[in-house]
């Protein structure tokens, strides 16, 4: 016995060394994405992540956020509890492992991100007000399904319709066709990324207008796509063979091809013929993060006539040399957004590639979210400054 | 250490007595709440679910499903696999136990319930068709928010809009008031429930005619919600101290007081104000399970001229001498309907109760599900039952 127990001994007797990160204010508070009446996962004044869970029989249990694992601590009790060092604000997926098993953290809210459902923690920022939820009017979040000859197959859509929609039954608007990163879904803007939210602010405040914006799957693989409907609150699966690394720019190249199949062919026209949409290239607007951004370029090169703003959240540069027929882009082309979180290596490069913008007279502009990386916060932040941009008389 | 370490050993060599139910049939498929990509957990035609999980280092797993606990069993690799007993078809909450951690299955979707955001599962029935997800017109499911005065806060409300909505701009439609159980929330009906696509396919059937469901939270507690919004996907936090039980007929008159504050102050009134309702008791209903059903009736009993169709599953029984103004409710009232699971205990009352109603004039209508008990597939069908009956001119 003692033999075939010795592996897990030694596991045990190596919790001991438990990394104990820099928590030492210790000011921890539930987080807005901690699950009503559970204790946590927490946060401090730097953003340290605190977890804690019952796991009377464990040898080690791990807190595994940012690419590192922190080991918890076990009392008397049974409880394992323990913290992370600081993170950047905003939103991080995480996970907790219990003696090799790697799990959502029951205490969360769950996310759709790095190509599974799982845990996620929000970090908070000095600047969260602009996606917050306040007494102004809002839109609606929506989810519909439609038929795609491309995927042969219903497809889940989410259409956000800004205030005023509903009661304005005659008017018609512009629209924005928003993509995730790849591992993320058509959940992610409305989720994690608050897009709802942040357009019904800006817009309360005159910051922007009105505009619909409609989010899909874009990590389209024709083949492979034959799941039956997810639940309705968004957990769409993503497609089959979503590579598990959620950060590959360049990676997303492999499904552009086919998601400007179901784009064309299947989702504009059915946004076009069914939502209150103003039917126009100088009214649509394509914008990702990511793999999104990367698609949202390559679509844009390959069709430069039907987009008259273009957004790149995190996606590298764009420049007018990249588009064979630049005149056909600046018949309708408007705009040229890139922007990268402060700590990504891409930020130095953009303000370059918006001015290869200016100087052909399309506007180019350029941003940088301070202090943050790959990650939804930089993607709230760049929403927030490239949506008053959009759809100017 | 062996000292510290005997309990450990203990369980890891009880770990040894592995139940393996009835899972003689090899015939397991993932489930369609199972997560894209991910190969468990998986159901086979006897509904016996089978879980599998990696972890190499722990001394007992065990699946947590309908009350019970089944020991899983673990390969040279490190994996844990097993089953349970055959399940109810339909849809179960469920969890896995590592170690003595009670957590979510990594491989399945989260739905809330049981006071809490985890793993579920659907046992295939027989009769799924009238959910599925078909190629027919489809309506929206939405999520807004409002601000409630009696909460003092913003909430979030579903709101399920039918096929034509959209495009008939000039026509109005009824709506009902649908509530969930104990322990669950506003995402349950559109999420496990699947009550967007159930009505999507009564209405291509012709078999209903089209109207609006709102959803709400109804475990209203105004001293307790105060937390920030949920992300979009709806992961709304239940009312703080709503009882883990999820289950408990009666109890839900705790919250009724409060919900019916929400309910005609706040909810009621902004529906009205913002969708394109007929705002008359006659193009009203309100229905609800378990608990939902008892505030259903209790919301009837204290505002009888209020409502016209009223629908209670598995949530006991009503009779006219309950409502001490019957001639109030008699201006109005059109349909009561009560439905049971057939394993329920409640099934037996129900056709007696609905006679009761026949008797002086209003339709009253008893159902019960074959084969199934106080779980999301008696309240599909119910709902599928209900909704035909509906605003019928």
């Amino acid at each position: 016995m003692s033999n075939k127990y010795f592996p897990l001994l030694m596991v045990a007797a190596l919790a001991g060394s438990v990394v104990n990160a820099q928590s030492d204010i210790d000011d921890f508070k539930v987080s807005s994405t901690t699950q009503q009446g559970k204790q946590f996962p927490k946060v401090n004044s730097q953003g340290a992540v605190r977890v804690s869970i019952a796991a009377p029989q464990a040898n080690l249990v791990q807190l595994d956020i940012g690419g590192k694992k922190y080991d918890l601590k076990k009392d008397t009790a049974g409880i394992w509890t323990g913290e992370s060092a600081p993170q950047d604000v905003g939103f991080h997926y995480y996970q907790l492992n219990v003696d090799g098993a790697s799990v959502p953290d029951p205490g969360s809210f769950y996310y759709y991100g790095a190509s599974r459902w799982g845990s996620g923690i929000e970090i908070p920022a000095a600047d969260s007000a602009f996606f917050a939820l306040k007494n102004v009017p809002h839109g609606d979040l929506r989810k519909s399904y439609y038929f795609s000859k491309s995927s042969n197959r219903m497809r889940p859509v989410y259409i956000y319709t800004p205030p005023g929609y509903e009661k304005e039954t005659a008017k018609k608007y512009p629209v924005l066709y928003l993509q995730h990163g790849m591992g993320e879904n058509e959940t992610g803007w409305g989720g994690q990324g608050y897009a709802g939210l942040i357009m019904d602010n800006l817009i309360a405040e005159g910051k922007a207008n009105p505009f619909i914006i409609v989010m899909e799957n874009s990590s389209v693989n024709l083949g492979g796509m034959r799941r039956p409907a997810a639940p309705a609150q968004g957990q769409t699966p993503p497609a089959q063979g979503a590579p598990a690394n959620a950060r590959t720019p360049g990676g997303g190249m492999n499904f552009a091809a086919e998601f400007e199949k179901v784009l064309f062919n299947d989702l504009i026209p059915y946004i076009e013929a069914n939502y209150r949409v103003i039917a126009s290239p100088e009214n649509r607007a394509m914008a990702g993060l990511s793999m999104g951004g990367m698609q949202t370029r390559s679509l844009v090169m390959a069709n430069p006539e039907k987009f008259a703003y273009v957004g790149m959240f995190s996606s590298g540069t764009f420049v007018p040399s990249e588009i064979s027929d630049i005149n056909a882009f600046k018949k309708n082309g408007k705009l040229v957004f890139m922007s990268f979180g402060g700590k990504e290596a891409g930020a130095a490069r953009i303000p370059a590639a918006a001015e290869a913008w200016n100087k052909i007279g399309i506007k180019g502009v350029s941003y940088v979210s301070p202090e943050t990386g790959h990650e939804w916060h930089s993607w709230r932040r760049s929403l927030y400054e490239f949506a008053p941009l959009l759809f100017k008389k």
